[in-house]
């Protein structure tokens, strides 16, 4: 059975969460506290090297770090990852979009935010977060306008809507404001319909 | 012909160049000056609605963006990708380290130096990149002390080779020393000495 190392109100880990309830697989959960220093104890690291959850153990001594990778590795031979290849480089560009362009802005100020309770503290750097948050929600808004789910041609719920699902729809708790994006608050609303839907916590 | 839309001395289209040149495969390379607003002309955004280089064009009308996205495209089907599911996601795990974790702190401060100029202005900041980027270094480093390539069980060169090797192999420039990186240095060898090896620019 897999064991996902994890906090469970990380949106990088809710996104192992969420896909393995979606598969309907069983897994177990290891509360891992990273305030608390704990994805970067010696057993942490022999897992995960670059210490950081979540972390999937697949059998013992077999484990794949880097949500996006886990859901890449979770999500192989199943509907979630297109079969056809021009399909699969839509979600990985998603996958990639999601840790490069939308992450270090939406998830970072919500951790500012919500994990350390600093929005005072933080609110220059917060502010410098606005913008390239809002971006990446321009671009989710304008390709959630055309298409029911993220990857163009697959016509389904893919690796890529869990992935971006996971920080859009707790981007409030970062400060993100939805109101004008009523195509992502649409998406957000299909992917929670969705059978086997899991919350985050 | 793939076309590629690029700048010749980012590591992430360089990327793109490389494996092109170790697959053997034609392509025609367009510039765009990304200083001067070429990558966020309106026909530029048609191609990448998020307005970053690189994109690869595979016909006329059909765009890839994400250079780590159009590894993957490119490299499918190639042993570039490992056909095995775990090491697949080993590689995939490195391209996400790649874009997250080393990218944003070793690119970053390149192009404040090498692309903007501005070292002296920049100087709390790049201050502020440097323990990211060693760490992403040191995980490396840990990975290619025990193995000729990054991917575990792939025993070859793979596409997380060529990710990290874009802006590993011209860290220098955003400051880095890799004095104390043997392994990183041996393998940077490795890479430039590939058939079909094509130098950045």
């Amino acid at each position: 059975m897999f064991k996902v190392y994890g906090d469970r109100f990380s949106g990088n880990c809710y996104k192992v969460k969420l896909l393995l309830s979606l598969l309907g697989c069983d897994f177990e959960w290891v509360a891992v506290d990273i305030l608390k220093g704990g994805s970067r104890t010696p057993g942490f690291l022999a897992m995960n090297p670059n210490g950081k959850v979540p972390v999937l153990e697949i059998e013992p001594g077999t484990w794949v770090g880097e949500s996006n990778a886990i859901l890449c590795y979770l999500a192989d031979g199943t509907p979630y990852l297109p079969d056809d290849r021009l399909a699969r480089a839509r979600a990985f560009e998603w996958l990639f979009f999601e840790q490069y362009s939308h992450e270090p802005f939406i998830a970072t100020s919500r951790y500012w935010i919500r994990y350390l309770g600093k929005a005072e503290e933080y609110r220059a750097q917060l502010d410098a977060k606005r913008p390239g948050g809002y971006a990446a929600l321009g671009v989710m808004e304008r390709a959630l306008a055309e298409r029911d789910w993220l990857v163009a041609g697959a016509g389904r719920c893919t690796i890529a809507d869990i992935a971006l699902y996971a920080y859009t729809h707790v981007a409030h708790e970062g400060g993100f404001d939805l109101a004008g994006f009523p195509a992502i608050r649409a998406w957000l609303d299909r992917v929670a319909a969705l059978p086997g839907y899991a919350p985050m916590g």
